[in-house]
């Protein structure tokens, strides 16, 4: 049974999801009761171990078509490809039933903890970019939440403020789902962290005030080239900080990089339900007749991008591809 | 009395607003049951002479104060003080109060006229930008319910569908107030014109994609160096048509411009209640303990608009300082 904590409760009620099918795995993730880039991951090696502990026999087969089903469940977030082959590695060539079961889960765990270190050390990697009395624009949650600990682009902000830095931090509300209101400013209250919400449409403003020192946000995928996707709004952001002269990092672990993919054209975009635009709280908003567009992901391109805060250190976005760990 | 369409109720309810009081035409403007730059510009006029109908005896003392506190409703769009500088300066010098309440609502009435007269020639001076096909974004609303009649930024696409031309619209569903999703989309769907409601976020993503040939938003206020202030969010989307060499244009009439303003610098920006940004369709999205900001308007540089759709023709932003009325 997997233990995770609900996202779409937050943040009025604290609920703990108890997940014992790996289908409820699949759910939670489409569904965005776990979403964020790293804890999809996890839920992903967790998932597909779940998945392997009801097998009845080593089938290659249904493990496949397991596999493929799980990875699909999301198609933007190469984390969760990543946490599922990562578990899919350590369980080939092994014919064993029980051995498949517990190494299957040890891998799970294993991978988690790695990404838990992994977001710590993006922290100690970033939290000296965030100078004294610094305003920082965030865009999405790259928290806690969205990892297995510590969070992404939080992560910096965790650690510096955990030396008594004082700053400041603009919170993008993130629509269609809201992301920034609800789960960023719950963590950053629970931190202590000063912060403000603002719509996605006041960041501009606060650029030509220049009231905004630097931008982190998180990704969902990290081309070879240095091209990023994440949370649509993303590209606007990383625009007017160019525009403006301001540094713009994405804070993202080994895990999030796909080297198999050559540039941002390459990232799958996900579509979601027009009812996440046309709707709030249940409540229809928009005229019977009118439809939406719902893109959840835009490509911010490498030249847009200052650097990569990663668990190794910054890395420029150009020099990314000498990182590609060896495959051989 | 005044009636007016309550655009708080739409587009669920369309309700008739009856203000029989200037002091209702304060509060309704303040609270957005009429709102757009030429329609608080129209009401503005029609609620100081409205005001005057309920005078004893003409007091200029009294009357400067009353203009004073309509003026003051909302700081940064400029018809409203337009129209209410229309009715003063006909009944400038007239000290016989019969003759300045009627003379105040008849300069009020042609106000409106005026008013509906400049967005139908903005709509034929604008109506050749779109092209057969064309993709267009829109921000905000600046059509007949942001004026008396037609709109600003819809008026030259409710006469290019007139003509039967084919093209598409994104609107912008524009956070907090959503005018974008709740009342453009209400007015495109009325006229039969293909459109689709996209999350403010979701520009840049279109624009990537090559999708956007054109923008055109409607504006609260012009300066002489052709800088304009329009919703939060518009000075984003002037950004990225720059960068994707998409041209930008802004609908106005001269009453939305104020020559006595020299540049965006100089335009007051309303800070309206955080409230609109931490809850939605009233209930709390945000944590209790966050806090929001909540800029009305922002500036779009001169150097950002490619031209001023007005009823005088189509005018270069640099230009418009040599269209300044003789005030001599």
């Amino acid at each position: 049974m997997i233990h995770t904590i609900d996202q779409l409760a937050l943040p009025g009620t604290f609920r703990i999801l108890k997940i014992e099918h790996y289908r409820a795995a699949i759910d939670a993730i489409k569904t965005m009761k776990i979403r964020g880039a790293p804890a999809i991951g996890a839920m992903g090696a967790y998932g597909f171990a779940l998945a392997l502990q009801g097998l009845e026999q080593v089938d290659m087969g249904l493990i496949d078509q397991i596999q493929e089903e799980i990875t699909s469940a999301r198609p933007t977030a190469y984390d969760l490809t990543d946490g599922i082959l990562f578990v899919r590695k350590n369980i080939e060539g092994i014919t064993n039933l029980s051995d498949v079961t517990r190494i299957s889960l040890e891998a799970a765990e294993e991978y988690a903890d790695r990404s838990v270190k992994a977001c710590r050390a993006i922290g100690l990697h970033g939290k000296d970019l965030i100078r004294e009395g610094a305003n920082i624009l965030t865009h999405c949650n790259a928290g806690a939440l969205a990892t297995v600990d510590y969070g992404t682009a939080l992560s910096p902000m965790r650690l510096a403020h955990e030396e008594n830095r004082k700053f400041f931090v603009f919170v993008d509300e993130t629509r269609p789902r809201l992301q920034g209101a609800m789960l960023t400013a719950w963590e950053l209250g629970n931190e202590g962290i000063d912060h403000a919400v603002i719509t996605d449409n006041a960041a501009g403003y606060y650029f030509q005030q220049g009231r905004i020192d630097l931008v982190i946000t998180g990704t969902d995928r990290v081309a070879r080239n240095g091209d990023i996707a994440n949370k649509i709004g993303t590209y606007e952001k990383a625009l007017l900080a160019k525009h403006h002269g301001v540094q713009f990092y994405i804070a993202a672990p080994f895990s999030t990089i796909d080297f198999n993919c050559e540039s941002g054209m390459d990232i799958p975009i996900e579509e979601r339900n027009e009812s996440e635009v046309l709707t709030l709280m249940g409540q229809r908003i928009a005229p019977e007749k009118s439809r939406a567009f719902n893109p959840a992901f835009d490509i911010t391109p490498a030249d847009l991008i200052t650097g990569i805060i990663t668990e190794h250190g910054i890395i420029k976005p150009g020099d990314l591809a000498s990182w590609e760990p060896d495959n051989g």
